[in-house]
């Protein structure tokens, strides 16, 4: 058995897995408690280290497939998710950025590609992705008109909430979410353009109605999935019982005419 | 062939109605350009005699569609859509109003009416609007009553909610939304008129128990169609075969007894 | 023909029940152009007299049914609904309180009566409640308990949200709605008890989840009883006739067996 | 018959159950009462002693029931319910602390394990939660990685919403339930980082999306076995008929072909 094979085989047990899991969980805690100031100057350099040493396995371990692997190590998504998380915090600018020292949290949702029940839930959700893609594009659409409307007509007065495209995106998702949009928004917008509630209670109308029926295609995609699986399962063998019956009584009667 | 029939033939080519779709796109980008000050600055005539040109593009479309199907053109929902959408642009007092201008915008929404994916989409939420045609005669009744009930019992003390019909039908409007209701308008009410809540707490809940019915409504009706269509493709088969099969069972019976 | 078949032909003609819709309708905006201080200022009385108007008109179509059908009109709950509706308007002390004012508005719900569409969905509406019984027995249970530990707790410091019973029923109705429930109320309260979380937080949750399974019941409710109907109507054709066919294979077998 | 048959004789009567149940609810009325200051001031001690002898029934009841059942009693989860909440009204401290005193009114929860019907609720409810399980583990990650970011990223501007972990998670649910989401959180954390839209706005989005499809699984899930059970119950007797004709009419055919 050659090197490589008793590292393939090292990496699949489920003591191994099991182990990185525990990795990642004692990883997510140790950048938890690095949020916490006391903790920090109190044992801020051993954190430091476990946090260092936490990105060690990672990294010996995503060499270890990437030479047990070579080629298809890339060809799974859930390897190239793992691939990434990693790898950013390796880039060294990367220890300069608060940014990119905030994302390190992310590894955690390396647990997902570990955790086989979590990985279902994800491939669900990314599998009721695509039937929704006419409805996100609609919501682009509305979105898009909506903004250059709202600014060509309200920024100059409310050079806040409309002064560019990008502000009043952002005022009509939070007006599409209803978080204060009366009171916050359109109650103060009406003192300067009292018909300025043509514009966003169509708006509001609208916008719901598609999320509505985005809701409602989801429930009903997903029953029908449901559905089918299990009246296959169900109604299947009755009706094969059935024509096989039936098939059987026609045969009897041929065979009698026949002879 | 007549010049008619070429014409017919060049507006009914793919490649046609792509470049069609592309200058749709490319004028709403000209016009999200139009919001941004210091790019009108720099090239705000080169952006008005862009958007001009696109308009002249829509304006030749339109005329040779006309020209080709004559009649007929004004047939089609969507035609007329394209029809009104890029006339308003052309009538001289629009480019004088500040909303009209806002308006051009909507010219993006001939996209719905060029990609067939969209035009799906919009096409089945009109359809849902008829099977809720009585909810919204309902919600219309609810909020008139409501509107004049608000008006008479709370309009003297607060003109700026509750002053007029209109004014109460937007308040009340937001009161349905569920922005700011109790502590923006309710508890304030409620420090004049304590039992104000024994108009606005029911209001609340009938108004959420239709929205809640509509949906409903919403899904079943969604479900009982996909529903119809998959059983029909599914079981009709099966159901063909058990009855054409019992069907020759019993020929096959009686022609041995006519024997 | 009696005066009482007479009169009673004449109420069940369509051209009345319309004839009264129109009247409805008429006060209806009768009672809207009332809450507009201009046009009372203008024609206040003529709209008064013709709203006591349409009052006798009414009037005269109950006493006209009542009449007719004498016993029986009761025993119809629209019947009785028409009658309480109208009968508050005449109690003399009504004229005196702006509460029973406002209340006559009321009497446009009777289209709902005279309307059959709208009679469907109300009664929709109706036979859904039944169903819901328990969760809201189970909702009341929640708030009598939140309403009495909120007071106990919160209500020595913040008296103006949970003081009273009352007070507290109201708050926890307003958080969950969701409106201004952290920066409006839980935040407040956690700066004097930075646990209130654990009681606000779990609240939430419990009443949305009970929320979201009355709703789910809805749907699942709705669709079982379209189910059942659309199920019956399109394989019961097919399943008297398969159990016809088998039984008409039977007999013929068992003659020949009989011969 | 032995003492403790004769106590489980009597308390498995209906009327005793009735008589617990009338219990129950008279001492949620006077905890009620207790929150009144007035009605404290003016029979505060008559209150009290009555909460005591209800307290004392209960204690009664237990006892009798653990003397009866004796270890089976904990087998039941209701009754180890019933034992904790009446329990900790007797550990002496418990009088002393104002929390552990309000929390004498979940003792009206015992109506739940009393009334069938709230039971069989509550009971749905609880199935319907480990379907849920890896959903609920899904949000916790969301949760904890929101935490940690948001905790690095603007807890040092923000410390009063996101100085801690504690404090970062109550404002990611706060803004999970778009209470004053963009208003009252992200427009001033926006002011000093003005890119801060890209971590709430994503994170609205997925925390929606992820409850959406709890949602919808719940639906699906009921509809499931709604839909199940009630397909059981009708097509079953019609499938059994089929087969059992088409037996019958093998049999025959069987028959006549040995003879």
């Amino acid at each position: 058995m050659s090197l490589r094979d008793t590292i393939g085989a090292f990496i699949d047990r489920p003591a191994f897995r099991n182990a990185i899991l525990g990795v990642i969980l004692f990883n997510a805690v140790i950048l938890g408690m690095e949020t916490s100031k006391p903790l920090m100057d109190a044992i801020g350099p051993l954190l430091v280290s476990l946090d260092a040493l936490c990105l060690a396995i990672f990294v010996g371990e995503i060499a270890a497939k990437l030479y047990v692997q070579r080629g298809k190590f890339f060809r799974d998504g859930w390897n190239l998710f793992d691939f990434i998380i990693v790898g950013v915090a390796l880039v060294p600018a990367a220890q300069g950025l608060a940014v990119l020292r905030a994302l390190r949290i992310l590894r955690l949702l390396r647990v997902v590609s570990v955790a086989p029940s979590l990985r279902r839930v994800i491939e669900g959700l990314l599998n009721a992705l695509p039937g929704m893609g006419s409805v996100f594009l609609l919501m682009a659409l509305i979105f898009y008109i909506g903004a250059v409307m709202a600014t060509k007509l309200f920024g100059a007065a409310f050079p806040a909430w409309f002064g560019t495209l990008g502000k009043s995106g952002y005022s009509l998702f939070q007006i599409m979410t209803l978080e204060s949009w009366s009171m916050g928004i359109v109650r103060p917008v009406m003192e300067v353009y009292p018909y300025a509630w043509m514009f966003f209670v169509p708006f509001i109308l609208l916008t719901t109605f598609v999320v509505l029926n985005l809701v409602v295609g989801l429930v009903v995609n997903s029953m029908q999935d449901a559905h089918h699986v299990e009246a296959e399962a169900e109604t299947g063998n009755y009706r094969d019982e059935v024509l096989a019956r039936l098939g059987d009584i026609e045969k009897m009667l041929k065979e009698r005419d026949s002879r």
